[in-house]
């Protein structure tokens, strides 16, 4: 069996140490703090926007010279850049926003990170506290007027709509200052240790107000996760093993908490401990968990829109490890898994079932450590080898469409294109389907396919290409991203070259949203966007006039694509913007082949 | 006294009925009759996004000859150019956007017209009602997880937090048509009463529920104000007037909520009774109710940031009426307003104050008819005339700043461009403040200044056009755009092309957020922005390679600018944009002269 990739990881996990000295001022601003904690939690790039509210506190970042100030066009695409920073480092991202505005815009991609278990942190710059507390009708800008206009407007309503989309907030008031202190650090522990967004509210007023700066090295950030429930761990290990040891068809369904809660190295020795004896399967959204050429790794599991050999043979298993099971609808293939619940252990960051028994007092990052240490190798019975179900491979995919140029050639030329340590990121468009069927030569895949917002992919190419230099991690990133998704964010372009990053965007230029048409309306004029773009000469006018920073070339044929890719694409030191001229209709692998 | 500008409104107002023909089939899609009710209410543009919730219900606007699809990039672009169209055409707004990743882009503008009483209807396609009913554990894309994962998730979840947001909203069921139907009509009924946000959620397998066309016609929607409490206006009104004939020195201050809760006409009839007995001012969010040359109007109201002599005349008053009161922090010169509540009668649309006394059952639209025909003329004492208050002019306003061009000229050169009926778009950026003392030349302004998200100008401006457009008013539209808050929102230039419409947009390209510098941070990094674009080949790269549909010029200096405009800038058939070279720190008016 190949080793799974963790060499990238493991590049970037010595981050926790401050920046900071101790022969400072023993006083530091709670802004500053902030901050310093950022750092501390794995956070190097800020993204956000600012505004009047945030100001003061922004002043602050300079303070902290291991922390990046990177400004965005806009707040919806500092949430995408900050989540895919944090996809792409393992670490954490941050948004920072203003008052309403600035935090009512960026909340779809909040709400993307919450569902997707991305942690990310937003620090929003606020009103400030005495207006807050008073009980005056007086209606600031920003601020929501109350449904009866002449009674107080509420402050604090955008902080209670955040808890829907968050699992803990600090809305930072003037009192105790250690208590203060505490709630900023259990939001980072808190996002840090959930794996999802949590808020900071600074009101505009306090950002100079002084807190020790001891703490920074005194009271470590926790990160951990004990359940202090040793007794219930025990009991089902043992049942789990009792299970395992029984059966005769056991296999290994890897999924997308493994590496969201950072079990890649627990989850690397159970794989080794049961070594060839059982067959490995991994999800769309684990996708690169495994080799391609690991020996018992059969294939993606993706239910009726993947390979059927692959379902065929989890289907007949007598048990499933689904280890870090993450089950939502575009990773169980729109709800056709066939896995008799009878059949499943279901290992996951919130709970444990067992057939049909739930624990939740109990989670895998408890179980799997106990786990690897009383497994006992030589009781696991041989599961059934499937010798000839072949690697999934687009070698054979082809097009429905007759063309020069269509998305079966950008997935072969991908194949090619692709080395280890890439950050593959694909926009929710119509190439989506068919990249979870790639070969990826040890790349990574970063994605939003669960929570799906169009317009994604291209802020998030910033933000992983940010989290990429920061840890000094190898790789590059090739975006592959939709002309109709694109117009939804695109002038984050120009940070591409504000910043200098130079990752490879390949644009599909199909005339519109294409996936849509698939699904509806074909011909419909709402599936139609405003055509004519000048892709190639996009980034001259975003600021790189004489092509410096990056270059820009249409592509028509499979055989200039080849050509491109043969010709040194991946190793061109600039960004790079790749457009290809497709047929309307060209989706090779739409739902099921 | 010069009559108030209403001719423009009077064309718009027959607009109520319906392009139904009785020759038609009994029955109609839910789809459709929310698209006709729509019309009805006079919408004759609808802004928004495809998606894959939203399909079904897009294919029915095609049934409606008189509605218009108007696909814009990004949801939070289709709410900003539906409520600058509610705006601009005193109608009503629509924008469509899909479950989840969409609604909740669109929700800062939402909020915006919340805060901003504008009437502007969210529709909103989401996930299947059996889906929505179902106890099962079924993770959705789109649809935010539970906090715990387990359990299942809560697709009422966006509908729930609209109500912050909205005064209606219909959660389309598949119940009792009758109840399904006033549902939607309730909605935009009190979208239209209260002239603030509401919702309608259509999920997506219900777009082919049949409703009754008969219902089109033979129930109209409401459009009245009825407070149903004759006695207490009655006694409201005898109050009013005997307070009013006792004073010496009685003063109009006429405010938004006059234009938005559509009280133009009862208000020039109140001012033409008062004749020329009492001073008239106006507010910042007012600008325009009057003609700057009509007799008895003294200036606009701004407390600190306005004229001191226009604030020492009101504050001098015995007696003001606070017309359609809207008070706001941006709306009242930062809370600097001195009028003593002893001195005011506050006609606002929710509530009536005289003095410290508060009556909440009562609103301006029933006091003001009464008032009207109650009033005795001759009872009403002549205030004190001030002949000496200079109007208002840019003529001699200086820039702070040696430079070629400032805001200044642009001021000036604004002035000859305006004509009677043009509005005037104007962003939250460095240039606003100056804009309230513009000569107006009886042009409208239409602005997000009271919550002022930056940005908001660029895709305001197709709303406005299209308003003009489908309303046929005369005018013209012209846009002041900061190029930090273009940034936010600038893929919408494509949709001047490919809905062809020919606005003016002056970009002031000073380098970054100019607004923010002047108050904090003028020399930090985070207020600049991405420099060195392209503007004059923007809209080349959008779509009009060919300068057909645009025009893009750059300005370098005063003398430039001003042969523009006298060179026929206004009369040009097609899009332009024009490029002001200013300087980085150049706000001529900022914060009080």
């Amino acid at each position: 069996m190949a080793p799974i990739r963790l060499d990238a990881l493991s590049m970037s996990t010595d981050n926790t140490s401050s920046n900071v000295n101790s022969a400072r001022c023993p006083e530091i601003t709670i802004s500053e703090y902030i901050f310093e904690r950022l750092y501390q939690m794995g956070v190097k790039s800020v993204f956000g926007v600012p505004g009047d509210f945030n100001l003061s506190l922004l002043e602050h970042i300079y303070d902290v010279k291991s922390i990046k100030w990177i400004g965005t066009c806009n707040e919806l695409n500092a949430a995408y850049a900050a989540d895919a920073y944090a996809k792409t480092s393992r670490q954490m991202g941050a948004v920072l926003t203003t008052f309403g505005v600035g935090e009512l815009s960026a909340l779809n991609g909040i709400a993307g990170a919450y569902s997707e278990f991305v942690p990310v942190v937003h620090i929003v710059g606020t009103s400030p506290l005495p207006e807050k507390r008073s009980n005056l009708v007086k209606n600031f800008h920003h601020l929501i007027t109350n449904r009866k206009m002449y009674q107080k407007p509420d402050h604090y309503v955008y902080e209670k709509l955040a808890q829907t989309f968050s699992v803990a907030s600090a809305s930072i008031e003037d009192g105790d200052i250690a208590k203060t202190c505490d709630s900023v650090d259990n939001v980072l522990e808190s996002v840090w240790r959930e794996s999802r967004p949590g808020y900071i509210f600074l009101p505009c007023d306090l950002t100079e107000m002084k807190v020790p700066f001891s703490r920074l090295n005194d009271k470590p950030l926790k990160k951990s996760y004990d359940s202090g429930n040793e007794q219930l761990v025990d009991s089902v290990v043992s049942e789990i093993l009792e299970r395992i040891y029984s059966k005769q068809n056991v296999s290994i369904l890897a999924d997308a908490f493994i590496s969201k809660f950072r079990m890649e190295k627990p989850f690397e020795k159970l794989v080794k401990l049961l070594n060839d004896k059982v067959n490995l399967f991994d999800t769309y959204m684990a996708k690169g968990i495994f080799s391609e050429d690991t020996d018992r790794f059969v294939g993606t599991y993706a239910g009726k829109v993947g390979s059927k050999q692959v379902s065929e043979a989890i289907e007949a298993s007598d048990l499933v490890l689904y280890v870090g099971s993450f089950a939502n609808e575009m990773n169980c293939g729109f709800f056709s898994y066939k896995l008799d619940e009878s059949k499943i252990i279901d290992l996951n960051p919130q709970y444990i079932r067992i057939g049909k028994k739930m624990y939740t007092g109990v989670t895998f990052m408890d179980v799997l450590p106990k786990l690897i240490e009383k497994l006992d190798a030589s009781r696991i019975n041989s599961s059934v080898r499937y010798k000839s179900i072949e690697k999934q491979s687009l070698q054979k995919v082809q097009s429905n469409i007759e063309a020069p140029l269509t998305e079966a050639d950008l997935g072969r030329s991908l194949e090619n294109l692709l080395q280890p340590d890439d950050i593959l990121i694909v926009e929710t468009c119509s190439f989506m389907t068919g990249a979870f069927q790639l070969n990826m030569n040890d790349a990574r895949m970063v994605s939003q396919c669960y929570w799906g917002s169009i317009g994604y992919a291209l802020p998030a190419t910033l933000g992983a290409c940010l989290a990429l230099r920061d840890f000094q991690m190898p790789g590059k990133v090739i975006t592959v991203e939709g002309d109709g998704s694109a117009q939804m964010s695109l002038q984050e372009l120009t940070s591409m070259i504000r910043y200098e990053v130079d990752a490879i965007m390949i644009m599909l230029n199909n005339s519109g949203y294409t996936i849509e048409r698939a699904i509806k309306g074909p011909y419909s004029g709402y599936n139609d966007i405003c055509g004519n773009w000048q892709w190639t000469k996009m980034l001259k006018v975003f600021g790189d006039i004489n092509e410096e920073k990056s270059r820009s070339l249409q592509i028509t044929s499979s055989k200039q694509l080849s050509n491109l890719v043969n010709a040194g694409l991946h190793d061109e030191g600039r960004f790079q913007l790749i457009e290809l001229i497709l047929p309307k209709f060209d989706i090779p692998w739409h739902y099921g082949k």
